[in-house]
C-alpha cells in the first residue's frame, strides 16, 4: 500500500463553519419544556405569558392606618371611634360602620365602605377611638385592583431572557411553572488510546484527558447542556457503541481525536461508512476536521491535540451555540499587534494572545499541544489566509476567549 | 396605649449599605473547598496551583509521520527501512534501530534513538521501506517535555476566576479537584399570613409569595448559593423557629415583611429583642429595614411589598455580593431623563426606568406593588435626597438592573 497522501485542496473556515450552521440551525425548532419558576432565571420564554389574574387581586391598602370614608375626615382633627383591626391576610369581609375607623395594615383589604386610608403617621389613639390629624380624599393610599397587570394582559413575550425582575413578575401571578425554550443538550466524545482520566497514575505514552472536560465546560459556559460525557479507546466496536449512546442521548454531539492522517484514527475510520466527511479545513491549529449526521444527529469532529480541540470549538461552534441559546455574540475587535507574527499562506492562523491596554500580544507558540499555556490567553488572534508575516504595530482581529 | 410615632431621623442610604458592606465584609473569609474539576467552571481559585507534572509529560511527536536520526536524512531521497509501528498510547520502549525509521503517530512517543519526525505527507511508503523527500533537523516535530509547563510552575493564581480554559489546563495537568473560594450560602425566609404558594387557588385578602423565588433568582444571579428558601406566617413561634433553621443552614439570611409600623411586624417584633435593629431609611421604596446579627449570622430583613423587596436587594445586598463572589461590579451610568420626575425631599427614590437610546423613561409611579410591571424595566433610576423636581433632559444616574 501506500501512503503518499494527495494534497486535496483544503475548506475555508468561513465555508466550514457555515456547512456547520447549516447543520446545527434546525436545533432552534428542539421545541420546548415547563420548568419551575423557580428553575427558569437565565432560561428563555417559549410563548408569550399572560397574566392569569389581576394584580393587586383585591383593593389593598398601600400603608399601616386606618380605612376611613373621605367624608369622615373632610374636616380635621376628628376624632372616629375605633371598629377594628384588618391585618394582611384577613379576608377583607369586615364592613367598615358609617362614620367610624377599621385600623388596616399595609397589604390589607380595603374593608366595604371605605374609600382611603389615613397613614398611621398622621393620627393618635387611645385603642377605642382614633384621632384624625390630616384629611384625605377618596383613593388616597388604595391600591385598585388590576393596576399592575389584568388578566389575560401579556407578561413577559415570547423569547424574554428571563431575568430576576421577570421571575418576581411571573411569581407574583402565581405561575408554578413556566414554557422555557429547551437547551442544545450536547454529548461529548473523547477517543484515545492514550488518554487517561485524573487520579490514575500515567504509564509511559500515555497523558490525562483533557478534552472531555475542557469540552464540557466550554459548551455549558455557551449556554448547552452537557448531557453525557465518555471516552472511548480506539475500538472501532467500543467507539460504535459509544457514538449509539451519545447521539441517543443528545442533540448534537462532539467527539475529538481520530481525524486526522496517521494509521489509528477510529472516528474517521467508524464515521466514514456511516457518511462521514472528513478532511482538511485551511485553519492552524485544527486542520483535520469531520462532519457527520447520525440518526438526523449532527456529529462535530475536532482533532484531538487539546488545542487544537478548544480552537475548533471556539471557531466552529461557539458562534453558533451561542445564538441558538440566545446568548449575547462574542464581540470580536481589532487592535495592534505588540510584537511580529508569522504565519502559513495556506492557513487561517488563530494564535493565542493576551490583550493588553496597547495591543496583542502572543501567548507561547503556535503548538497545538500547549494547553496549559493557553490558560494565560483571553483571545483568538485571527491571521486570514494569505497572510505570511505581520510587523508588530499591524491591525489584527481577535477573538475573546 | 399611643400609636402615635415619633419621627425617628432616616438613616441615609449610604450609611445602611455600610453597616451591611461591614456585617457581609468578612464572609470573605468564609474559606474554601475542593470541587471536582468538572463542576469548577466559573469557581474562583483559592489558592495558587501549580502544576505536578511536565507537560507534555514525555518526547512525543507533533506529527503523524516518521521517527528517524536526522543523519539518516541528510541527504534526500532517501529509503529506509520501516522497523514498525509507535500509536499514541504505546509505551515508546521500542528503540529505532540505527539508519531505520519508525512510523509514529502524532502524540506517540519518539522511539529512543530518534530525534526528528519526517511528516507522511514528506514520504512515500510500500510498508516495508518508507522514502524521505524532506531533509529534517535534531528537534523537527518532537515536542519536548516541560515546554509546556514544568513540574511545579504555576498553572493559575489563587484568585483566578475559572474559564473553560483554565479547566482545559488544570485538567490536562491531571488534577481531579481544584480549590476554590466557598460561595456565600444565603438562606431567604418571607413572612406573612396572606402569602401563598404557586398552585393554591387564592382566598380573599391572599397573594401569591414572589419575595421568595425573586430573592433566591436574584442571589443566584448574582454568585450566592441559595441553600434554603422557606416562609413563615406572623406566628411568632414559627417564625422563630424558622430563622434558627436559617443561621444553622447559612452564612447570611434575608427575610421580607413584617418590618413596618403595623401592629403584626413578625420580622421587627422576634428579631428586636435578639438586638435586630429596625428603622427607616431614607429611600423609597424600601423605607423599613433591619438589621440583625444571631450567632454571628447576619439577618438583612426587608419590607415585604415585592418591588421595595428587589429595590433593597438592589441597593443594599448586590454590590457587597458580587464584590463577595468576584463577579464583575454592575456599572451605574449617567444619562438623560425622558420626562419630568418628581421625588419627596427626604428620601433617595429609586424609579423603574427602561433605557433608549435618547436617555431612560420611566416605567409606571413609584408604587412599590407594582411588580409586573417592574418585569418591563431595566434600570433603577437615583434621585437623591434633597432633589424634588427635575425636569426632562436633566441628567440622573441609572443603575442597571
Amino acid at each position: 500500500m501506500s501512503s503518499r497522501h494527495a494534497l486535496a485542496p483544503a475548506r475555508s473556515v468561513d465555508d466550514h463553519r457555515q456547512r456547520i450552521e447549516n447543520l446545527l440551525r434546525p436545533l432552534t425548532e428542539r421545541g420546548s419544556e415547563r420548568v419551575p419558576v423557580t428553575a427558569a432565571l437565565g432560561r428563555r420564554l417559549a410563548e408569550d405569558v399572560y397574566s392569569p389574574l389581576d394584580l393587586p387581586v383585591f383593593r389593598n391598602s398601600s400603608m399601616d392606618g386606618y380605612a376611613v370614608r373621605a367624608d369622615s375626615v373632610a374636616a380635621v382633627p376628628v376624632t372616629l371611634p375605633l371598629a377594628g383591626v384588618v391585618a394582611a391576610g384577613n379576608r377583607g369581609e369586615t364592613p367598615l360602620p358609617e362614620g367610624a375607623a377599621l385600623k388596616v395594615m399595609t397589604g390589607a383589604p380595603i374593608p366595604p365602605g371605605a374609600d382611603c386610608v389615613v397613614p398611621v403617621e398622621d393620627t393618635t389613639s387611645d385603642g377605642s377611638t382614633v384621632t384624625i390629624e390630616k384629611s384625605r380624599t377618596a383613593g388616597n393610599f388604595v391600591r385598585e385592583p388590576g393596576t399592575d397587570v389584568r388578566t389575560g394582559e401579556l407578561l413577559a413575550a415570547a423569547g424574554t431572557l428571563l431575568h430576576p425582575r421577570h421571575i418576581a413578575a411571573l411569581a407574583a401571578v402565581g405561575l408554578p411553572d413556566l414554557p422555557v425554550t429547551r437547551r442544545v443538550r450536547a454529548a461529548v466524545l473523547t477517543t484515545g488510546d492514550e488518554l487517561m482520566p485524573a487520579g490514575t497514575p500515567l504509564l509511559p505514552g500515555q497523558i490525562y484527558n483533557s478534552n472531555g472536560i475542557a469540552l464540557a465546560a466550554a459548551l455549558t459556559d455557551n449556554g448547552v447542556d452537557v448531557v453525557s460525557l465518555a471516552h472511548s479507546t480506539d475500538d472501532h466496536d467500543e467507539f460504535r457503541a459509544r457514538i449509539a449512546e451519545a447521539t441517543a442521548a443528545a442533540d448534537l454531539v462532539f467527539t475529538s481525536g481520530g481525524v486526522s492522517k496517521g494509521d489509528f484514527e477510529v472516528v474517521k475510520d467508524v464515521l466514514t461508512p456511516l457518511g462521514g466527511e472528513f478532511g482538511s479545513v485551511a485553519i492552524q491549529p485544527g486542520g483535520p476536521q469531520g462532519l457527520t449526521v447520525v440518526h438526523g444527529i449532527p456529529i462535530l469532529s475536532f482533532p484531538g491535540n487539546p488545542v487544537s480541540t478548544m480552537v475548533s470549538f471556539e471557531v466552529f461552534a461557539r458562534p453558533i451555540l451561542r445564538a441558538l441559546g440566545g446568548l449575547p455574540p462574542i464581540a470580536s475587535v481589532d487592535v495592534p499587534l505588540l510584537e511580529p507574527v508569522r504565519s502559513p499562506a495556506g492557513k487561517n492562523q488563530f494564535l493565542r494572545g493576551k490583550l493588553t491596554s496597547d495591543g496583542v500580544r502572543l501567548i507561547a507558540g503556535p503548538g497545538s499541544h500547549l494547553i496549559a499555556t493557553m490558560a494565560q490567553a483571553d483571545v483568538l488572534i485571527d491571521i486570514p489566509v494569505g497572510i505570511t508575516e505581520l510587523a508588530a504595530g499591524d491591525t489584527v482581529r481577535v477573538h475573546p476567549l
